[in-house]
């Protein structure tokens, strides 16, 4: 009666099996937890190198000051200091479009540039789509973090060490200078494009390279609920906000 | 006008800093995700053995076969498929006492276990205060792993390879074993049972414990929802309850 | 030092105010919570015949037997019984575009059209782009409910009975005439259409169209998360799941 | 093969069915939303006042100025404008034991009460179990609302209006006078001690009063988000936390 399939993971009373692989013997102990996300989330397990570059992304966006995500979480967890799970949650919902999440987007548009000719008439394609739509490119550009990001260049710079910058690391980088000659600003690939263009280049789906945001950020939360504990923000912020609101209904 | 603190992270231009390391110089490229995520949650950088115990801990509960947060997140994924965040926030809201996240108040109990005089004292003053209240103690039993959780095991004899297995794991020890006797039953101590003693010997506090227990299922439920996407099942498991499902609804 | 402006509410030691009206004598046991739902979304008491219109929306999606979102909410209960809050949040999560939320761009498509000079190229241009994109136009078809849905037909009885059915109502009936002539195929305005006209003519925005969609789920699933303590099928659910999953993975 | 039963919903291509009504013709349009939702949550339909109830307790606890909860779900909105529902839920996870949510346990133990041969003797037992254990009594006392919460002295008010003030009611007036008189302190029933009491009073099992917070602050949380979009206050919010916040950290 066996209809559905799986690949992730089976048990039975003595083992656990991941991908494949003895939970136990030949993932816990043996694989870094870099390696071990490669692992589960493409099937086969990091070839040199590999490993590196995911414990670099899952690294890079963990935390970045104060974000809306941490404010989120931090104002959920003083609402209900019971549920660290939901205060992660919480914030975790902003992990969309607009900041942290764009790589999918980016990564989608990077892969599926390889049924062009050559990279020129993919930069050109890109830049004239989104140009025409009047859209941002997602993965670059940067609000504080000008002319460069440093965690992008930090991970192309892996990416170079380690031999495995390819393609689209290469296309984002021409993208990048294609919008930079357009519009006459600085928009320097940001984390969030490296992020696409490396795991492009490693074999990752748009969707694994948002998958890494999402267990980055979850862990910056995390650490967010954790020092709310000791080091207190959020009823501040929130009764601040209360003293600068005025109510302005009119009947 | 400073007067919120925090030692997570900052930033300029050039750089950014988590836990006083440089990021992309002292973090991307050197550290292991797990030693990552010890120093993100801990403040210092793990000693010898902690990042890999982390590593091992962070890959112990990413999955297990069918689970209810595994199809929460499937389900929500059917019904929004545009947001891979919102299906993991779903799934992650299952982290909670019940299964997955019993690892805090088991941390939490034998962390307060070190005002007692001696572990025998701590031992009885436990078993007394859950066979009074008569509930379960968190993080011994498991319905399928028994005699005992191979996951809990190997984390234990890591702990003594790396010589980190302390007082804490000695005394989860004791506690099975003092709730076998009374009950005859199998109470192995399962994973969550392991990481809480774990954590506490290398000086994790319990919301810690419970936020390896986040990442780790986060990083599963992203897999999750990428294997929907290929073998889908979500559609199939909703449309089977609609038919096992009788309306007995009476005026 | 007041900056921020809200309309919402305010209060003081002895009162609260919501949108100008004081919420203990002039809300609460005066209105209706449809007509109180109006009030907080618009800024407005609604005039005649709104009030019972909004009460009828919010009825209209709180259930339908056996849902993703019921489910997810369901197997969020079993795994953390402590938050009903955290197992309604996560079936919330599933009111996107695919089901219960496409009344939001439904409603900005028909609101877009009053820029058109008359109905029938109002008509002709929303059915070109839809038809040009390959994508379904959202708030008509529905998999069950055919030839018509009869909250649809419903809820347009009601704006006709109260006078308030106006150009929206008429647009996207039209609209639904074009495709199905277009098609060949019976594509009824589905219940989210007919709120996203209904809304349209009784002045809510499209968010707030969405907005009706989210409290009447949450409204459902608080019910569903009720019987699941009394009926609970979440926990036969994930068993016969996990009889039916065969682990394919290979090395 | 039907072995799971619910009473909450069917449907068929013509018509859906909810707690044995019509949905079309016995609910929408004929029941306002306060009673559809007594009717969803019990099973039968209110009693003479009893909807009149519910439409008060779920306009109760939409607003109140800024909440940590509004503030959670436009911050999510901000970084997430494409989810209605992602930031909805995020500020419903704040809908927790500290504030919005204290009603479940105080209906609980209401509830529980019956069991006692006369009240005096129940506000006994609570006040000594409560003192005992050195909580706060949920469902008492406000930071804002002194010597008493205005919106619950007029749901009591309402509940006396319509003859349905039973046992509930008198038993948490006489617990609250227990504790005054015990702290020589003001602390007024609050509103969500006062929906404890009537949703006992007029048969709703604890969750179902904890379910109308939701419900209620689900509707609130909408108009908060649909605010943020003519009157944004999250970005701002955002950047001057950022201000505050010194970094601290020290290796």
């Amino acid at each position: 009666m066996s209809d559905y399939q799986t690949a992730l993971s089976t048990y039975d009373a003595e083992s656990v099996t991941v991908r494949d692989r003895d939970l136990t013997s030949e993932i816990m102990g043996e694989l870094d937890f870099g390696s071990t996300t490669y692992l589960l989330l493409k099937g086969t397990p990091p070839r040199d190198g590999e490993g590196r570059l995911v414990n670099a992304m899952l690294a890079s966006l963990m935390v970045h000051g104060v974000t809306p995500h941490a404010l989120a979480a931090r104002l959920t967890y003083l609402a209900e200091p019971e549920s660290i799970q939901g205060a992660v949650a919480s914030g975790l919902l902003g992990v969309g479009t607009r900041y942290v999440g764009a790589m999918q987007e980016c990564a989608a548009v990077l892969q599926a540039a390889g049924s062009e000719p050559d990279r020129e008439s993919a930069v050109r394609a890109i830049v004239s789509e989104y140009a025409e739509r009047g859209d941002p490119f997602p993965g670059i550009g940067h609000p504080f973090h000008k002319p460069v990001d440093p965690r992008a260049e930090r991970l192309f710079a892996l990416a170079e060490e380690e031999g495995l910058a390819g393609d689209h690391v290469a296309l984002v980088r021409d993208v990048q200078s294609a919008f930079e000659e357009r519009t006459g600003k600085e928009l320097p690939v940001n984390v969030t494009g490296a992020i696409a263009a490396v795991c492009s280049d490693i074999d990752l789906p748009p969707e694994a390279a948002r998958g890494l945001a999402v267990i980055s950020r979850a862990t910056g939360l995390v650490a967010e609920v954790i020092e709310e504990q000791s080091r207190p923000i959020a009823a501040d912020v929130w009764h601040r906000t209360q003293e600068r609101m005025t109510y302005s209904g009119d009947r």
